[in-house]
């Protein structure tokens, strides 16, 4: 019986695959006594046998697919299954008091894990309590007859459905037999979407109930230009399917043509197509796809890839070889944004009841001004091989954005004086993410070089809505004419002030939300690389004369997000371009 | 030595009282093995002993002076302290790994603990969890020869110092002998904060330093009035300071005269002066400090001091007391505010990494709509004893405000339909709080009866800073010029559409901000009660004519919080009211 789910389209493209269900099986157990414990003792020994053949296996596909490195973990997790202490403690157990094998394998567990984890200052430790956290759960798994997946071990084609997909599942998955993504929660801003992306796999989230809905093997269509995954589809849908996913293929081989071709629309007005990038390996593919800046260079995964504070030469050499990259065209960098939900090792942050609401990016930049002042000294040594936009993220006050350039001033000099070239036409710019900074933008305007518009963070203070929590994800609403009213307040500001505004967000990508930007004349759209051919071509067809009076529209009249999704998509299907 | 620290002005007036340090000592101990185990034995049960005479008396002073609910727990612990299977344990492990008290002390303990917490369906086992945790402090506290604070054993005069409040210590704190605050942390809205008001207690917090500046007994003054706390004072100073709280007092006792006088400018213009609660026990203050109206009567109370969803006729009575205590005045009551930081024991909520942005208030009662059903039929029941406004909290967008109120409309038409009285002039409002519904107000304001400002959460939201977290207080900014722009927004759409506006948030019983809301024309100003007087004796002195041409400089010529906040003192100087 086929069944069809409504999600969220998060990557573009179709897939049709066997599902892969990457979900944990219930390991939920009944305590009991036993009477013969020497039998017990050998079911529990059969199921550490079977773990260790299970883990060898892993190890050896992971090994074989994924690189040494990743197959390191099961290596580990070997020693344990090996460890007479750990395995002998549990047999002991079963023999003392005449327990079950489940529940002496989780009691004497739970008793290591505690023990280890409350070594708190000790990376290694909590790492083991890890381990075997791992190995309790497959070992279980055993004693109760149940599949543990094991991702690193896919070794034919298969669509990935999950709860959700972690960065540590997706490590372990092979990118080479993974045709794409469905997902029971998260939103076009999720962890998982933004890989989704970035591979090129479609992928379908929030579907409420695909991981309940699906078994291991049902073969799965993932339609991430509509949203939709179909379950068990009939030979007549699978054709349809192919057919579609062929046709999205073709435009995007007619789109690989736009790469060199300038960013105007029909009425030949030229507009910035720029690139999103977190680590200077993403440059290929921004060149690929013909962006015609780097928008956001996000720098935090410099610091977050590291198990030390990069060094100013580390950060020089990874700034330089991006602004090098770009060949003349301009490269923005944010500086850090530590913080939030990223974390470093060697920087201890406080723990905070609302991470997002707490200390991270610019506030902490502020106070641990040496931190900030290397980053600044890179990147003015960096300006000197191209064209530099520095910008400064979660500014929500003035009085914040004054310090920050105080500083950068500060550095400046001192490198000028000390006779370091640096470029000499750096702008320095801030993000517009704190709806503070929106109200303000016309003040802001008068003190900074260029705005970015950071819709994902924007949104998310602006409908107080976490954008990773599936419960409030209905308030993520780029159409809303709330937000709409704060971005055109924020390019009025800019261009009534003589600078540029741009937008980083996903939102700049999105093409119900792209002609309503082009109709506030945004000068600057930086998104994930594999958007801007789209992105481009659809510039290509609008004439901005089309648009007149959609914005006056889109946040006077219209009441909710819904209204002004419709309004677009109806101006574009009067446009024929629907 | 006398020692002045600078902290936040929390609650008014003067306190000199010794200190008492609400701060758990370090515990901290070193493994150790022991030969003679007999001796090492004695000594832990010496501490055993010391402890159940220390509770034995904390008992009997709490069940006098706090009655005997709160001196139950302690009769919990005295069960442990005489528990054999627990303190066998703990001494079964002293003689076989032949190892400390402390060190055996703290790992069976956390072996129980662990026990306890891991039935997580078992509300009970969790407490005694936590009473584990206390016990074994207690003993610890002996074992190492520290002092452990027993803040519910306070029989003389004292000001607690403390790094923060929590409710739970402030339920243990005899009110008779406390006189003051004062902590390391925490901004004007902190719950210590907030209590200290409600008891007329004079309170300073954000010290950064007092639990480490200042001894056990060392005498303190707390200057509620200029945010200062002065360790050890001179003879002068203490006599300077009683000065100054009896000068306080006095003008209290001025201030108290304008009980029934109307709240009128200078120049006879009206506004409304309300009072937040949060239970109808809270009506006595109101009465006593001559409210107008009840502008925020908080719910959510009657839900979390309950072990059950409390029913429809419960909610029914505790409004319908409210709303006859004010006798024809109105009052308004926001529909329950729970998530967030707001739990029930009894309503499961998910785990949220950022619970300020997440599934709270109207977001709750639009998918649980039977909680919200219930409360809505008990509001319109009590409707018929007097004026009811009813409000929503945390609207963000219009679709939300349509299903709240058809919501609202279907369980009207029923009672409507069934007979029941219902009053006639009932309001239905919305708390403006998130900032999509400031910057939209306008649209807003068309299908509702009245507006309230909620600053606490606008400020968190619109400068993304919790507003509980120390490391971003500093964002608490009520006069930023950002703010200022979305309250006038606010407001003037109000107005622009026919309905009122107040404010139900901190911001609307401070001086500074108070002016600048008048010159705003803001209808109402809802309080906590002890600031009514105060707030009433402010407007009696200011004509609005005096306050022509000052919102315009605050939002369009300032820059800063600071910048406004000397704006207003300036003006005031200028004018003799400073």
């Amino acid at each position: 019986m086929t069944k069809t789910l409504k999600g969220i389209a998060a990557s573009d493209g179709i897939a049709v695959a066997p599902a892969y269900r990457l979900v944990e099986p219930d390991l939920s157990f009944t305590k009991a006594s036993v009477d013969d414990v020497e039998q017990e003792v050998a079911r529990f020994e059969k199921a550490v046998e079977t773990s260790i053949h299970d883990v060898e296996s892993v190890r050896d596909i992971a090994k074989e697919n994924l690189g040494e490195e990743e197959a390191q973990v099961f290596e580990a997790h070997l020693l344990i299954l090996n460890d007479p202490e750990y395995i002998g403690a549990i047999k002991q157990e079963i023999k003392d008091s005449k327990v079950n094998s489940e529940f002496a394998l989780d009691e004497t567990s739970q008793k290591f894990i505690t023990i280890f984890e409350s070594m708190t200052d000790n990376e290694y430790m909590k790492e083991r309590a890890a381990d075997i956290r791992d190995v309790s759960k497959r070992i279980m798994a055993h004693l109760l007859g149940k599949n543990l997946p094991n991702p690193a071990a896919i070794d034919h084609e298969v669509v990935v459905v999950a709860h959700d997909l972690t960065p540590s599942d997706t490590a372990q998955l092979n990118k080479d037999y993974v045709k794409g993504f469905v997902t029971d929660i998260g939103g076009r801003t999720a962890h998982s979407a933004i890989m989704a992306r970035s591979l090129e796999l479609p992928a379908v989230v929030g579907t409420d109930s695909i991981t309940s809905d699906i078994k291991d093997g049902q073969l799965l269509v993932v339609d991430g230009l509509d949203g939709l995954a179909v379950i068990e589809p009939s030979d007549e849908e699978v054709a349809d399917y192919k057919k579609k996913g062929e046709a999205f293929l073709k435009q995007k081989a007619e789109w690989k043509k736009l790469k060199d071709a300038p960013s105007v629309t029909k009425d030949g007005k030229h507009f910035t197509i720029a690139a999103n990038i977190g680590t200077p390996d993403d440059m290929a593919g921004v060149l690929e796809n013909g962006a015609e800046a780097v928008g956001l260079y996000r720098t935090e995964f410099l610091y977050m890839n590291s198990s030390e504070l990069p060094s100013e030469d580390d950060q020089f050499e990874a700034y330089k070889k991006v602004i090098e990259g770009m060949n003349g065209k301009q490269v923005v960098i944010r500086t850090m944004d530590i913080g939030g939900d990223k974390h470093l090792p060697y920087l201890p942050l406080p723990e905070e009841m609302n991470p997002f609401l707490g200390y991270r990016a610019i506030r902490i930049s502020l106070k641990e001004d040496q931190i900030f002042r290397t980053q600044l000294r890179a990147l003015l040594r960096a300006s000197a091989y191209g064209r530099l936009g520095i910008m400064f993220p979660m500014i929500g006050t003035l009085a914040e954005l004054h310090k920050a350039k105080a500083i950068f001033n500060e550095e400046k000099e001192k490198l000028v004086k000390d006779g370091v070239k640096i470029g000499d036409d750096i702008q320095v710019g801030m993000m517009i993410e704190v709806p503070a900074a929106a109200v303000l933008a016309d003040q802001f305007a008068k003190e900074v070089d260029f705005f970015s518009i950071g819709t994902n963070d924007l949104i998310q203070y602006t409908f107080a809505a976490d954008r990773g929590n599936e419960h409030v994800s209905y308030l993520y609403q780029p159409y809303n004419p709330s937000l709409l009213r704060l971005i055109k307040h924020t390019i009025d500001a800019a261009h009534d002030n003589g600078i540029w505004c741009g937008m980083c967000g996903e939102a700049a990508g999105d093409s119900v939300m792209f002609p309503l930007l082009l109709a506030m004349g945004l000068d600057e759209y930086s998104m994930s690389a594999t958007s801007i051919l789209r992105i481009r071509s659809q510039m290509k067809k609008l004439d901005t004369k089309d648009l007149e009076g959609l914005v006056d529209k889109a946040i006077n009249e219209s009441l909710t997000n819904d209204d002004n999704k419709k309004l677009v998509e109806d101006l574009m299907n009067k446009l024929n371009l629907g």
